[in-house]
């Protein structure tokens, strides 16, 4: 199979600035042969004018036209079969059953949209009914529904070559919606990146959708997203990775002329509060289920535990003793590429200069340059209390015990922590009554609290929230994964005394898409 | 009764930097006898930390506990009586009838939230039930549902002293969803803030809320109103105002260390299209209608109707010189404060002085001083779509008609159009259905498309939008006005695993609140 290296605009494609890039076999650092065309302004302006014209009919597009795009998108990914396979995986360093797992959760994500806009209520509709009599003033009719912002511009992520990258969360998600959306291809894996936009356009043609609703443009630097992210056409910015890369485009775009939305997911430290009498219990059972946490995917994960917590005592060195055996016995993992690995090590570093932080286990066997050494690390409470670096990621397979030395302390470290994703607490369950402050502590802290688990693994479903207060997110009142995280790109439009003939269907009074509506401030599935 | 001229911290009262401020007669330019005390930084900060320990216990407190305190703050408004309205009148010098009616609207989106919250499912409870023999992992119990942000700065809107003031709309909603609010009150009613600030600091101990949960400082300038926003603990702003004052909250905001939503209301010039079979046929209706509408409170609604848009002819035509002769025989109303009807007088000139504009009618009665005197100007529609200045409000009564020569150019002056709160179309039935690009376009431009109506009067209701794209608004996605404003308040929270003893109401597994609640992704009131 070919593969495409050119920019993807539209229908059309684009050798753009005529410069390349390359991506890069993490294990062996030995560029990959295939050279990409790196995007020029041209093609950034090209890309949205066709996107604002796909918006006018796209926005209009039924959700069952909608939702066979993206089913379609999905048969296209699996059709791609190894091919698509052993990219990833050469292009990351992730396993191939990584990459196979990861793929089922991308095309998942995509027929649950399509299943989910079928259904219909996502729009919200809602009807208030005239009341020509009122006084001292009629009451109009008003009737409301969500509608799509616009063109998305969405970044890639590196450590999630699928499911958070071209064709994921976030495109599936913008798609659904009836935004059109242009990607920033992640330079870590452009070979991927080119396969799954082939596979979009391909699905896009087949199910009759408009030139525009998809493009996807390739920069080894930041100058083609600064472009998408300032561009007028621009409604809205879904991106995965660094606080230091979402801060800067959360920056462009707050400081545009008309300012526009940016769902920057920045990932967080993630952290465990351990419950004395939970530990006294089973110390050795969720050490054994952190040590798999903190280094699955060579702890490349948003959700990583990067901070355990817990109160001096038996149980607590416990913990730490079985912890530290199982980091030992760890494998250390090829990390993503090797301004990663790179920077872990670094981190790490900076981490062991830190006053009272010991390093207390290390796999051991000894990691290659590409390869990140799963390390455990440990730091008094007061520490973590006075000292702020403590409290920064260390981005890889890594993990700081804090101990405190009682109630008070532990709660005041929780009480320091900065937005997370999540916070896990693990506890007896009559022990949870024990610590009503702390439950309440943490939930300001994170858009998810888990009970008794750990923190990687995100669901796909309504009910999850992947999101959390700055930084781990730059607006805490949305969701990256789940149903609901298509809320992000739509917005409520009212029409007042509307003539039926002009009404989108959801919003005419014969509910001929069966869909939940509020009439009058009752939800019901009545027609008028 | 005496006035209270001191800064309201929580439950105690503050004289601040010694400094003070006063109210001024708009009709006779004279100061009002009251001095109010300027807020200091301290006034500032010590409001917060008692906003923030408000808060943890604010936002556990129950949707009927709030409700009672939401409906005891309608109460004690009314209870003041006559003292409140010849007050805000005296302070703004809008009619004793307005005032009243404006209470009204007031007390009534006060207990519109009450009701609200009390029903519950505002709150959107959603819960996937755990599946533990799921393969290839175990799906985990999750449950989701909406939480208050934390301390929400309100500043209170000078055309609306009441409904768009310390209790108005946007503390009404922040209150409901169980965040503390603290207002900066507008300097042009300093005496109508400190009463209806009273009222509340009244209901909150009366129905046993914590110190904390409202603050009102005062300030004639700019430092306090910086120094809310910027604050750590705030949590949120809520504005209403002009395009200048919004941007700069929301610039501050968004360049705090940790950046924060502002929903800044900041007004448009709402137009209208009028269709030319409706001009043919009812001319002198829609003349009459829209002279109330661009006149009614001085002009100084933030859905005044600042721009009418039709092709040229008969019916054009003949609706022109209908509404010349209306707004010839206005009466020009005393505008808020001096500087209102300075800036109207000087936006005027303004506009007076681009090419090929107007003026065709005005109210033959001069205008004082304070008075806004009703104006209609006329500009070809190549002229709007050349010169930018046309699209610029001038608030006030006064409204630019825009002459098109056909449909195409009266598309082109549409699609030139910024962001708006309402967009306005008068036409026939059947004539709608010749202009579906152009109602497209208009959908794409506000947050509320009126047809066959009047942008002024906006109900407080389900399925209100009171917002719309920059510059109408900061942020698009939410409305300013009606239930579902509380959701700008509001961030989702997910329990993973979580035992029943620590769950809260909503998400246990017996539906005591008697809401809906999505379960397993279906809506029902069911109990697990």
């Amino acid at each position: 199979m070919n593969m495409n290296t050119r920019n993807i605009i539209g229908f059309s494609e684009s050798e753009g600035t005529g410069k390349t890039l390359q991506g890069v076999n993490p294990v062996t650092n030995i560029m990959i042969d295939d050279k990409f065309y790196i995007s020029s302004d041209e093609d950034v302006n090209k890309a949205l004018i066709k996107a604002d014209l796909a918006f006018t009919t796209f926005k209009q597009s039924s959700a069952d036209d909608r939702a066979k795009f993206l089913d379609n998108i999905a048969d296209e990914m699996e059709a791609l079969g190894e091919t698509l396979v052993k990219r990833a995986s050469l292009e990351t360093g992730l396993p191939e059953a990584r990459i196979i797992g990861e793929r089922g959760r991308t095309t998942g994500q995509l027929r649950m949209f399509a299943n989910y806009i079928r259904e219909g209520s996502y729009v919200e509709a809602s009807i208030d009914t005239a009341i020509p009599d009122r006084v001292p003033v009629p009451k109009p009719d008003l009737r409301k529904m969500m509608v799509p912002l616009g063109p998305v511009v969405v970044f890639g992520a590196s450590n999630f070559p699928l499911a958070y990258s071209v064709a994921g969360g976030d495109t599936a998600a913008a798609l659904a919606a009836g935004c059109p959306v242009l990607v920033k291809a992640h330079p870590g894996h452009p070979g991927t990146s080119a396969l799954v936009g082939g596979a979009i356009i391909k699905a896009a043609k087949e199910t009759g959708m408009p030139d525009g609703v998809f493009s996807l443009l390739f920069d080894a630097g930041f100058s083609v997203g600064k472009a998408l992210v300032g561009h007028p056409s621009t409604k809205a910015v879904g991106f995965t990775g660094s606080l230091g890369g979402g801060r800067a485009l959360f920056d462009i775009a707050a400081n545009r002329e008309s300012p526009i939305p940016v769902f920057a997911e920045m990932g967080s430290i993630n952290p465990s509060i351990l419950l004395p009498q939970a530990l006294n219990v089973r110390a050795e059972q969720v050490a054994e289920a952190y040590a798999g946490s903190i280094t699955m995917g060579a702890g490349q994960f948003c959700t990583n535990p990067g901070l355990i917590m817990g109160i001096a005592g038996e149980g607590l060195n416990s913990f730490i003793t079985k912890l530290s055996a199982a980091i030992e016995k760890a494998q250390p993992y090829t990390m993503l590429h090797s301004g990663i690995s790179e920077a872990y090590r670094n981190k790490k570093q900076d981490m062991a200069e830190q006053l009272n932080v010991k390093f207390i286990s290390q796999a051991s066997i000894d990691a290659t340059k590409s390869e990140g050494q799963p390390t455990l690390a440990k730091a008094p409470g007061a520490e973590f209390i006075n000292n702020p670096k403590l409290h920064e990621e260390v981005f890889g397979p890594f993990s700081l015990i804090i101990e405190c030395k009682d109630k008070t302390e532990l709660k005041e470290c929780c009480a320091m922590l900065s937005g997370q994703l999540t916070t896990t607490i693990i506890g007896e369950d009559d022990e949870f009554t024990d610590y009503p402050d702390l439950i309440n502590e943490l939930q300001e802290k994170a858009g998810r609290i888990i009970f008794n688990g750990i923190p990687t693994g995100v669901e796909v479903c309504p009910s999850m929230v992947h999101g959390g207060p700055y930084p781990a997110t730059t607006d805490s009142r949305f969701t990256a994964v789940g149903n609901e995280s298509i809320k992000r790109f739509l917005r409520p439009v009212c029409f007042q005394d509307a003539p039926e003939v002009v009404l989108p269907l959801a919003l005419q009074n014969e509910n001929s898409l069966n869909i939940w509506r509020l009439i009058n401030g009752e939800l019901k599935k009545d027609s008028i």
